[in-house]
């Protein structure tokens, strides 16, 4: 087999289409539903919000969807991205396990978000727009985007929850170096968030309130739409460049195909863009990995969250999606991991997991630092919160393999680098992190105020 | 030509030696003078401080040293780096020039740092060496010998610039995440700071005084060597792997040897290991690149500086060495390229300025800061403070190719990411970012008091 430390591709090799996993499933997803009528959503319900090319990639039914040579030009900027072989990781942990990770940090922005965030304003500078709005909360989105609308010659406008606004002053630094404009939510800038500021002048923010006032900014002015960065269809879509170079490069290596594939969900959108390709493999019985998602045990909507239809936001202005969710107005405990944070799941991986077809663990923060600290002194990548849960159940995964002289080949998706995220260290570091305890009448309480769907 | 946006090599092209320029030079730098004696320095005279291989490549007159597989095993992790064509700068800037840059932020540190740290750490390992120490400015350094001590099992010991460890605390939280401690100077660890904050308890410390501690806790504790991560022959070496690979990637780009190599210098080692092959091209007469290094307006070694013998640090304790220099103890003004902050200049890179194989030019601050943000919002990649010192010498020369309509080919070294410098891009986004005036006496003044040497 394969002696190198990095498997890397060349430009020629960026996939040159999306893979849509929707015509592949034994059973299709639920549809989204209007939240008065209860009915399917149709594409006019969203022409407000998104351009034309995206809402038919949301609803779309096609197998493959061609990636833009425009918006392949601005991946040539950082992709194909390297897999990697840990095999240092592999040696500190005395494990005959094959680890693999497929890493994202070399985008400009950091992060998997740039894979979506480049064909967004791409088919939004195509329609007309002029400006798109979004929310971010720790800032991974809000960045990437900036970065796309430089790209593209669009306004950025970017709402940021208050409370990572004060704690992050740098990724708000880093929107504005390419050109966004940055608020601190709520704002007095929209209704939304001035009736926050009415009741509490002081409020923190949530990424709730955040959404709320991107999408109340983008219906109010000409030519301005809105994106977002995880959960819908689309943004899945656009994700699956990862997993299909990854599939390439397990051939390149002369690897045979992983037994697991490991990822953090929070929206869904990182892990599905590493794994749906290979899910495909699977669904067509050419490989058979276990597909284990991993999330926060603060927030952990897979493991104990209900599947049912709920609100995508916690102002419940959405459509109503079939997903897992802890409930629309469920508040994780500030877990560092802030992209993890997200009450729902995306209706598509939630449908996935419904069939069987993965499972999910949930991890306490100290146990995904640990890992995180054993990863960085062997492997020299610093790794995000978020991914640093995924570490965790690769390291346990291996050395339970260690313990039973296994070897299996572990398949996962680090998703950004944690450059931004040293506040969070210093805290490990120091002995002051604390995991939180989640007991179970805040989940109850909260999934009593889902909507009954009939 | 080619089409591609970036050159990638794979893990059998990172260059297997290092290149020693020494020999091909048509006369011998000066040696390194013993500050008492003024006898040139022996290998005796450096053992103290540094392992037998790394003394032994300080004063080789080998062209070429072999990397050792342990270092190359290391050198996988990010190596080969890639080469960019700028085509979304040359497109907004109009110019017909061909805009290359080797990019250096994808190493774990973010920098060309790493290239010569694990090197160090390496050889260091197998001679019994159990701790190295060695001071740090805005961190950069310091951070890639974390990470470099981690992959070899060494202990780290880093005195960090208090002014710096207040201002910039996510560079120290990086190294303790690598294993390292780290401490602010001056400490009361050592004579040399004990002295220092007997004098004033709330001194800010400087690069000279760091640099201090460390060689002093080397010399106190046993198998204990010091490192330090620029201006030393072997440090130079070491990056020249960078230029090696530049030659194969413009090699497998099917174009033409470079018009302009440009780089910023602070210590000199990151424009070095990028320009050093290509004037073993020039010396050879196979191609005739112009080499401009530039520095910050602020601390103008070789625009504004004398070649003279001068000490190294600050407290006068190191070797003399002949180098364009401001004068031991002058002090740059505050400017954000912490790594530009050097009042002298690598020897050899003097000698070879002084010898007319390269030019200088000098960069106020803020058109660095413009120039970063305009490759920011075409390329992508937001760059440290340091490289926009490059970046900016670059954009002028390609528009000044755009106004004669000049097709030349620039070659520029993006030697790291600016991920942990947000906050000045923020001052310089604000409007608040200032460039500093230098007046002529201040220069005068130190140099009266560089020693003299017969």
């Amino acid at each position: 087999m394969d002696e190198r430390t990095k498997i890397v591709l060349g430009e020629s090799d960026i996939p040159r289409h999306w893979y849509n996993v929707v015509p592949d499933l034994p059973a299709p997803p639920p549809p989204p539903l209007h939240p008065a009528t209860h009915n399917p959503v149709g594409p006019q319900d969203l022409s407000g919000l998104f351009p034309p090319e995206l809402i038919a990639q949301e609803m779309s039914a096609d197998r493959y969807i061609d990636i833009p040579d425009a918006v392949l030009d601005v991946y040539r900027l950082w992709r194909p991205t390297p897999l990697y072989r840990a095999r240092r990781l592999e040696r500190a942990l005395g494990t005959p396990a094959r680890i693999y990770y497929k890493y994202e940090g070399g985008s400009p922005a950091g992060s998997h978000k740039p894979n979506t965030a480049v064909p967004q304003a791409y088919y939004n500078s195509i329609a007309g727009t002029e400006r798109l709005t979004t929310e971010t909360g720790a800032g991974q989105w809000g960045s990437s985007l900036a970065f796309a609308c430089a790209q593209f010659g669009l306004d950025c406008e970017v709402w940021m929850v208050r409370a990572s606004y004060a704690q992050k002053p740098h990724r708000a630094t880093l929107m504005r170096t390419w050109g966004a404009k940055v608020h601190p939510s709520p704002s007095s800038l929209t209704a939304a968030g001035a009736n926050v500021l009415a009741v509490d002048p002081d409020s923190p923010g949530s990424l709730g309130i955040a959404i709320s006032e991107a999408v109340e900014a983008a219906g109010a002015a000409p030519n301005t739409r809105y994106a977002l960065g995880s959960v819908l269809n689309h943004v899945l879509l656009h994700q699956t460049v990862i997993g299909q170079e990854a599939l390439a490069q397990f051939a390149a290596a002369g690897e045979r195909a992983p037994d697991l594939i490991v990822g953090c969900t929070g929206g869904g959108s990182n892990f599905a863009g590493l794994f749906l390709p290979f899910l495909r493999e699977k669904l067509a019985g050419r490989a058979d990995p276990v597909i284990r998602a991993v999330e926060p045990a603060a927030c952990p909507t897979f493991t104990r969250g209900e599947y049912t239809y709920d609100f995508g936001d916690a102002g419940g202005l959405t459509p109503l999606l079939k997903m897992y969710t802890l409930g629309h107005d469920f508040i994780p405990d500030p877990v560092h991991a802030g992209g993890l944070r997200y009450h729902g799941m995306s209706p598509l991986l939630s449908h996935i997991y419904h069939l069987g077809l993965m499972e999910a663990v949930a991890k306490p923060q100290r146990e995904c630092f640990a890992a995180a600290v054993e990863f960085a002194r062997t492997e020299g990548i610093v790794p995000a919160p978020e991914p640093a849960h995924a570490l965790a159940a690769v390291i346990e995964e291996a050395r339970r393999c260690a313990e039973s002289d296994t070897e299996k080949v572990l398949l996962t998706a680090l998703c950004g680098h944690g450059h931004f995220d040293m506040a969070a260290y210093d805290l490990y570091l120091s002995g002051e992190m604390t995991d939180f305890e989640l007991a179970q009448d805040r989940i109850d309480a909260a999934l009593t105020r889902v909507p009954a769907v009939d």
